[in-house]
């Protein structure tokens, strides 16, 4: 057993990605951020379809067609394969934890 | 986007199992429990793995061979196909909400 808040450092100056399963099918990562947003040069294009749930923290999701998605604790949000998209703002005030996965 | 917290009624006379997303090689499972446990009579036994997550309350699973473990908020669990096991308590003072993968 594993506590998805656990070994969150103090200090956060990059994105933390972990897997925490990876099947053929499936993959589940805990992303951490604290303040950081996508690169502003690019897009996630992604080739997996994405559901990501928001555990603590917030952040907040630009979709190419300019839809912005505010994600909460519990919020979560299913993102198709190639659905371009982007992370535009995260919490600053504590780590936001997302746990997403990749299928 | 919706909320994992959300649509969970007052009373809970039985668990609530409710998809949120299901395709050929994943579903996701919103369990809602208060107090309930597995019938005495049987064991879970399932054809798919299980990757559970407790996102509030908490719940107490018993395997066959006799561990037993705790999931409080934010514990996760990965419980390979046809491994047997029951919960055997959940939280009385809230409702305990599982996020289940079966993959």
């Amino acid at each position: 057993m594993t506590n998805i808040f656990s070994n969150i450092p103090s200090e956060i100056p990059n994105e933390i990605f972990e897997d925490i399963l990876n099947t053929n099918n499936l993959r589940i990562e805990r992303i951490v951020s604290k303040g950081q947003s996508s690169p502003d040069t690019g897009w996630y294009d992604q080739n997996e379809n994405e559901w990501v749930i928001v555990l603590s923290g917030y952040g907040e999701i630009e979709f190419i067609n300019g839809d912005k998605v505010m994600l909460k604790q519990g919020d979560y949000l299913d993102i198709k394969a190639h659905v371009k998209h982007k992370v535009i703002a995260t919490s600053t005030e504590e780590p936001t934890v997302w746990l997403a996965l990749f299928y």
